[in-house]
Formats: C-alpha cells, sequence, structure tokens
C-alpha cells in the first residue's frame, strides 16, 4: 500500500508492460469462495441436505429472511451490454467482461461487496428491464456499467422503476459523485465558491448529463454544457430529449456557439469528451481556472501544458496528480445503500457521497491533491455511513 | 476431513441444531474474492482502467479469448425457479437460495469451479429460456436445479438446443449418475449382473425418469417404473408424454398393477417417490436384493428394517451407510465438461462419470460401501477426467 496522499510514490516507478497486463488477467479476475468450509460430512449436512431446508423453509415462510440467511443482500450486479465500454465505445457484452470483473473486484476490495458480472447480449431496454425483473431474487442492487447513451437514461429509469432494489448507472453518476467532491477540493484550494464560478461541461454524454445536473444539485451557479455540434441552449436543434431538457437548465450566459466562446472567462472546465482542447483556449479562461481533462486513456490536454494557465489540474490518470476515479465513489454507495436497506439511490445519497469524499481530502488539500487517492482505503467507509445516514434521511431504507 | 472410506467416524458424533445450521447461513454461503489484490495505484491501473482495456479491445477483437481472460469459462450458473426444492415443493425463487448457494459452494469445494446462483422470478419455460438465452455471455454452464417435472424435461430440452454450453438438470441426471455408480458396486457386491435383474423405480418425476434412462443406457435388463398411479405401462391412461415414450421403452415383463405386483420378485428397488414402503413387500422381492429408499430426509423404508431382506441398502442420508449424495456426480461432471470445452452433455459422457465413481469405490467394496462417501476428494477429479475424455471421444469439445 503507498502513502494515502501519493499513490505514485512507489508503485507506478515500473512501466506497467502488455504481457503484465494479459497475464494478470488469465483466468478471469474473480473466484467464488466459501467462507464455510464444507470438506466433512457433518458441515455438509449443514450447509446442504437435510439442513439447508430449514433454511429454505424459513424464507418460505417468512420471505424478509432472505436478506439474513442469503448473499444476496449484500451482493451487486454489475449489469452491462457492453455499447460504450470505456474510451473503446460499441465492443459488445463479451468484450465488457474484463472491465464488468474489475468492477467487481473494486466493489469486494474497497467496498466489502459481493458482486457479479451479467452481460448481456441484449441492448433492447425492454428486454434488459425484462431480464432484471425477473432475476430480482439473485441480487441486492443493480450498478449498471458502459450502456451507451442515450439509451442509458431511459435504462436507468426504468430499472429504477421496475426494481425495489438500489439501481445506479455509475458512468453517469459514479463520475458525478468524484467530479463534485474533487471541485469542492479545488474551490477550498482557489477560495473559489460553487455559486459564483461558469462551469463548462465538454461532453453531453451519460458522464457529462450526470455531472451537470450534480452541480446543479450541489449549488452551482452557471453550468454550461456542449455537444458535438456545440454548446446547449434552449431551441438549439439536433439535440435529443435529454439535451432539451438540460438546455432548459443550464448556460445561464446565454451562450451560442462551440468551446471557444463556452472557455472564454470560464472558471471550470470539465472535459468528458474524448476529445482535445487547445492550450490557447485555456488561456482564455479566467484567473485561478480549474481543468478537468477526464477522458480516458488521452486527457483533453497534458496536465503540465494546462497548469501553465489553470489553478488545478486534475484528470483520469493514476500517472498525474488529481486522479478523478469513480472508484472512490461507487463501493461506498452501493455499501451505504445495502447497509442502509435503501430501496433506491436518491439525489441526496449521492450528494452525501461527495462531500464524504471531499471531507476525506479536506485536510490535506493542495493543488495537486485535491481528491484522495483512488486507493485510499478511508474513503469507502465514509462514503457508505454519509450515503446510509442520506438513506435513512430521505425515508428509502 | 474424516476418513474416506466412513464419513460417519467422528463428524456426526454430535447432533446438528437448529441454531447450529441458521447460524452457519447468515450472510449467506458464498462470498467474492479477488485472487489477485488492487489495493495499490499500479495494481488498479492493470486491473482496471486503463490496463483492462487492452484486454478487452483482445476480445473485441479475437472472441476466442474471454475463455482465457474472463472467469466465464469455468463458471457456472445454478439455474432454478424454486418450483421443486428438496421435498418442500414449490417454495419459490428466494426460499430456494439457500440451497443454491450450497450447490454452488459444493461446485467450489469439490470441482474448484466458480459457481453462481440464479433465481428466477418466473415459470415460465420460453422466459427462462430467453433470460439465459440473453445472459449467456456471462457464464461457461448452467446447472438447472429443483425445478418441476414435467416442466423440467422441457426446460432442459430446449436450454441444451438454445445454448452452446453445457447444461445439465442435475435433479435428474445427477442422481442418475450416482444411482447407476452405486449400483454397478452393488452388484459387484451381490454378483449380480445388471442385464440380469429385474429393477423397479418407485417416482416417475425428474430423477426417476432420468435414472430409468441412464439403466437403460447402462444395459439393465428390465427396469420397471411407478408414478403414483401404479406400473407405467404402454397404453396406460393419465401419464405425461415423458411418463408414456418411458413405458414404450420399460416394463419388459408387462407387469400391471402397483407397487406390489412390481416388487415381488424384483432384485433391485430404488425409491425416489416421497413415499414409504412396507417391509412385507420388501420381503417378497428376489433373494439378494438391493434397496436404494432415497427420499430425504425420510427413506421409503428404514435401512435397518430393509436390511432384514436386502442384501445392500442405500439411503439419501449422510447418517446411513452407503449415502447417494449428487455431490459425487455433479462437480465432477461440469468440471470434465468445461476442462474439455464441451458444448453439451452427452449420455456417454454421463455414463463414464458413473464409471469412475464406481471406480474409486471398487478396491473396498462391501455391503456398507458401494459408493465414496459424498465428501471424498478423489471423487471429483476423476470423473473430471473421465468426463473430459468422453468428451472428446463424442466430438462435443
Amino acid at each position: 500500500m503507498t502513502a494515502v496522499n501519493d499513490p505514485l510514490a512507489t508503485d507506478l516507478s515500473t512501466p506497467v508492460t502488455d504481457d503484465e497486463i494479459f497475464l494478470a488477467h488469465e483466468g478471469g479476475k474473480l473466484d467464488i469462495s466459501v467462507p464455510r468450509s464444507i470438506t466433512d460430512s457433518r458441515a455438509l449436512s449443514i450447509a446442504y441436505t437435510p439442513g439447508v431446508a430449514k433454511v429454505s423453509r424459513a424464507i418460505a415462510q417468512d420471505a424478509s429472511l432472505v436478506t439474513k440467511y442469503t448473499w444476496t443482500s449484500r451482493l451487486v450486479a454489475v449489469v452491462s451490454d457492453g455499447t460504450a465500454v470505456l474510451g473503446l465505445g460499441d465492443i459488445g457484452p463479451r468484450a465488457s467482461l474484463p472491465v464488468m470483473e474489475g468492477k467487481a473486484a473494486l466493489f469486494k476490495t474497497f467496498g466489502g461487496l459481493n458482486s457479479i458480472p451479467l452481460v448481456l447480449d441484449t441492448t433492447d431496454v425492454d428486454e434488459i428491464v425484462e431480464t432484471l425483473v425477473r432475476l430480482r431474487p439473485s441480487f441486492g442492487a443493480v450498478n449498471l456499467e458502459d450502456v451507451a447513451a442515450p439509451r442509458c437514461f431511459e435504462l436507468e429509469k426504468r430499472l429504477i422503476e421496475a426494481l425495489d432494489c438500489p439501481v445506479m448507472h455509475d458512468d453517469q453518476h459514479g463520475t458525478a459523485i468524484i467530479l463534485l467532491a474533487a471541485l469542492r477540493g479545488a474551490n477550498a484550494v482557489r477560495d473559489k465558491a460553487m455559486a459564483d464560478q461558469r462551469i463548462v461541461i465538454a461532453g453531453a454524454g451519460a458522464s457529462g448529463v450526470a455531472c451537470a445536473n450534480i452541480l446543479l444539485s450541489a449549488g452551482a451557479g452557471d453550468v454550461t454544457v456542449l455537444d458535438s455540434r456545440g454548446i446547449l441552449h434552449d431551441g438549439r436543434d439536433g439535440m435529443n430529449p435529454v439535451k432539451a431538457e438540460l438546455a432548459t437548465r443550464t448556460n445561464k450566459a446565454g451562450l451560442r456557439g462551440g468551446i471557444a466562446e463556452a472557455m472564454k472567462g470560464a472558471d471550470v472546465f470539465v472535459g468528458l469528451s474524448g476529445s482535445t482542447i487547445a492550450e490557447d483556449l485555456v488561456a482564455t479562461m479566467a484567473g485561478d481556472s480549474a481543468v478537468f481533462a477526464l477522458s480516458n486513456p488521452d486527457p483533453e490536454i497534458l496536465p503540465d501544458v494546462a497548469r501553465r494557465h489553470a489553478a488545478v489540474v486534475a484528470t483520469g490518470r493514476s500517472d498525474y496528480p488529481n486522479q478523478i476515479n469513480n472508484s472512490l465513489a461507487f463501493p461506498g454507495v452501493f455499501r451505504g445503500a445495502l447497509d442502509a436497506g435503501a430501496r433506491r439511490i436518491t439525489e441526496h445519497m449521492k450528494l452525501a457521497a461527495a462531500e464524504a469524499i471531499a471531507a476525506v481530502a479536506a485536510e490535506d488539500l493542495s493543488a495537486d491533491y485535491i481528491v484522495p487517492s483512488a486507493v485510499d482505503p478511508r474513503v469507502a467507509p465514509e462514503v457508505a455511513a454519509a450515503v446510509a445516514r442520506a438513506a435513512k434521511e430521505d425515508g428509502v431504507a
């Protein structure tokens, strides 16, 4: 384990090779383990026939006992159709599996939760919802992952309606939570208030939309969102319904045009588009600006270049300071929701998660440390506690 | 671990209490583990972003790599709708979960395979098939479990047609395999040939039908099957299509009537009906008979009573000699099928499994030891090797 404040101290000193990556994936990244050994007849007669019949009969008589006597109440299904995997796009369910296994491994490592990848050979929203409704008794929560926008918005909404358990599309809300946490840190370092800044978000896909929403919920004064055609504004053409609705709640300044118009005088830039941004444009931002160049593996602008003009720079990468990685969010969010027995994940629970992450970093803040390290073990328990508290306050637990 | 030949030596000396059973089920019986730790940034960058993208891209380019770089090729989905759980009947998917978790635990313990319970909130065959087809990229094989007859026959058939991976309804074939193995042992002890005996099977549900089929495949000369209305014979009324078809291939002696008519002069009795059988009837069997009273938890007749008339007696229970437990079969069957990369499980593979189990017991056979102990660690590897060999011989691998 590296020092909490400096994940780069020792463990990235040797470059990661392709051979090393493939070797670490052989046989997959997950295993089932059996906490109570059943290698003798007595244990077998307890865990299997005839003993198990007593437990099954008890659950048949009182369905609520399923949470106590099965693994499902602490089991997250990591669900994907493989249509928007990392920066790779629509590579299908099989090729998405290593990502889902990685996610499940992180759930265990940081959240202490069990998790199974369920990848689907359909991209039809009705079919995915139907499939998970049928499987509902098998798990306790759904982490939706790597589903392409704008379908992901409808799918998440439909699943939340159809399932009486926590459902969260992590590409949207995990990213949004950690961005908000990091912006809190960046604001403190730069002595800026959320309400007084103009924030530009490049990218109106899953994460862009969710980031805009959480920042608005958290009191951001002016958020401007761009898609590949430019700034979203009320009445613009070429917008899907999600963008059109977002346009009515953003761009208070009434800007028109593209990235150059948006960046001029902006306080915060959030890159979630997979494109690049020229140094010239960063130079036009307001003083003491913050740049979140979050595209992976290639940030919109290299941190060293952005830093010439911005007071704080963050990326999605582990080999630069200020890594914005949603692994800081989802393990604790689901752990807190399941600990509380929450039936869904509210906006308040997401905000509470972000504040909890920000609080862990708060004591040691600097321009190069606006969020905790992605492997800081203090984060998930704090997030879980805050999320569970918020769930109870919201009456969803 | 108890002695291989005597599972009862020490570990059942103290009775199992209800408290002990429920305590052993708290939180469920399965856990996810992460074989390669990801608690530092370097490991995170290998197992998750950005490293994992290389593996996903490789699978996107060559789908066959999914077997090498994910856990799915060694992952068995234990699938149930909870309609025929142990002796408890249709208690639903949630109440069936402890059984499915137990099954998954046995897959790991004896077969070294990963396994996840998928319990379904539907009993519709079309919907179950559709659901598993959509989930196909998530697993490497399907163990169908505790689905009521006669629906289980159609469901298994449809799944085998729809999925390009091993599918087996264990209540049918796991039971059949271990019964055949045990009968081989009983035949050797009694010096009887399979072809020369008349075998009575009481019960024409999932396991009764499968047992009849495997015994016929293994050279049984005369098998007579009964349901609750009596002996199945060609032209009898009140038979579902599965029973009607079975009637054309069984009851060579052309018997009519009920259990009394069937038992008189029979060499082997196999009880799979959940009912009882009177000592008087066992007394009418041929000399050197074998009684398999397999209903759980209450055998059709107590072993001590049956033993007054029969040369060999077996039950499903761990507290009597000769426990007929399908945990001797399914871990090795699936392990062998997956090791071989088999696309399905053939009759030959099931027969090979039975012979492999019988071979483990062969050296130490006695009237009280016709099969290995249910926890004998030698069995699953032998079964796996035999099944894999048979798969290759059959050209399904």
